[in-house]
């Protein structure tokens, strides 16, 4: 059996999230598929990095996969595809050593949260950004942040905990940036908890229209207490951008330039 | 009855055009639904600067209508958007002398035309782009649109000729940019043929994708044979841009930046 990883891209809009749930159009059962139809695999199970919510969106999801094929890792792309509906796609493929796992040998993931914050409603902006009607303060946001790089238990920031084990994470990068009336926030981490980012987006928000000092997404972190946080900002402002793995298990290049590079 | 003159946005994706026809979802019937209902009035009728065809967008659609409404403009803009559905809104909103007509006032429109020419597909773009597989050449396309810059008979760009009075145009600028993998083919005139600017599109990218040399649209446009031309690009790539009237009918300011400004 070959082992095979894959970087797929969706439009998470008309999906009920990654993982497959029956009575569901879910990204899971969409690529698997896909991929057992030129395959000829009797069933094809995709191991994702990690899954995403309903209505979020992937530029670089990484999965893999154990498949009979003797295909050309190029060859299958393009086979896949073609039997993909169109906000799906897969963008990579390449193959892996058997131990390979997409989530078990992820370093860090980062998560996009897009914000657009016009005045008007923007019929092209609805699928791909939450809407602030209140323009944001880039500025006090970014030095708002700083307080979450690094290592901290992030229980403020989680749906639901506790999920896991632990909620103590890592966050090694956060980037706010805006380009024009889009607003960027770059979220680095080697794990996330159950809506970690949407809930720091909603929290930041707080701190870009005025709402709140930016001091109290400090204050916020050390109490540990969900409910003094701010909401759990929208799904379709999500985006999955990319896995990183050790250097030996890199993925190879994609072309993908321009808005989300 | 006052003259009110709005300048209107829409993802053109689910709509079967601008002009109302029994049976289908369009912009027109949608908007003047909408005003109706706030307004009062028993029926508005939205004149437009002109048709857009199923599947184009518009960022600066302009259109005027009469009504006994004594709302203020401002309050207008937000109740209708209140009533309109997701992938249509209106920007702005101003009084206009009774005689403004969004069409024949119009001096000159702008269309954009967007390509994307990434290798593989881009869930992100299906909606919002024509997607070359082949990578585009844009210095051989800005050269070879050079020609057309300027007044001719246009009608080697019409979709069965002749649909007008006179096929001559005067095209004011033609811009062509790219940013990442997205390519802009901007065409500025004073007035457009049917499906003008598609074919204009899908002869440049036929030089773009080096199948014919820069020379070739300029013999195109003296031979007067839509034979001869590109294959008319896809709906999904095509938006109305803007409309520019004379300086005492200039439209409102508007805060689109970003991708679109």
């Amino acid at each position: 059996m070959r082992n095979l990883r894959v970087v797929i891209r969706y439009d998470g809009t008309d999906f009920a999230g990654w993982q497959t749930q029956p009575g569901y159009r879910t990204v899971q059962e969409t690529v698997e598929h896909a991929i057992a139809s030129v395959t000829q695999d009797e069933r094809i199970r995709a191991n994702a990095s990690g899954r995403t919510d309903a209505g979020v969106h992937a530029i670089g999801q990484v999965a893999n996969f154990y498949t009979h094929t003797r295909l050309h890792c190029g060859t299958l792309v393009k086979a896949v595809n073609a039997k993909l509906p169109e906000d799906v796609c897969i963008r990579t493929c390449d193959e892996v050593p058997e131990s390979f796992c997409a989530n078990k040998d992820a370093l860090r993931k980062t998560y996009r949260y897009v914000i657009y914050d016009g005045r008007m409603q923007d019929p092209f902006q609805r699928r791909v950004a939450c809407h602030s009607r209140h323009p944001l303060n880039e500025a006090a946001m970014i030095r708002a942040s700083r307080c979450l790089i690094g290592r901290h238990d992030f229980r403020c920031f989680e749906s639901n905990w506790p999920n896991r084990l632990t909620s103590i994470r890592t966050i090694s990068r956060i980037a706010i940036s805006r380009v024009g009336e889009l607003l960027w926030i770059d979220v680095e981490a080697d794990g996330f908890l159950y809506n970690m980012v949407r809930a720091i987006a909603g929290t930041l928000m707080q701190v870009g229209r005025g709402y709140w000092p930016e001091t109290q997404v400090a204050d916020i972190l050390t109490a540990m207490d969900r409910r003094l946080a701010g909401p759990t900002a929208p799904a379709q402002g999500l985006f999955l951008l990319r896995v990183t793995y050790p250097e030996e298990l890199r993925l190879p290049p994609d072309d993908a330039r321009g808005f989300f590079a």
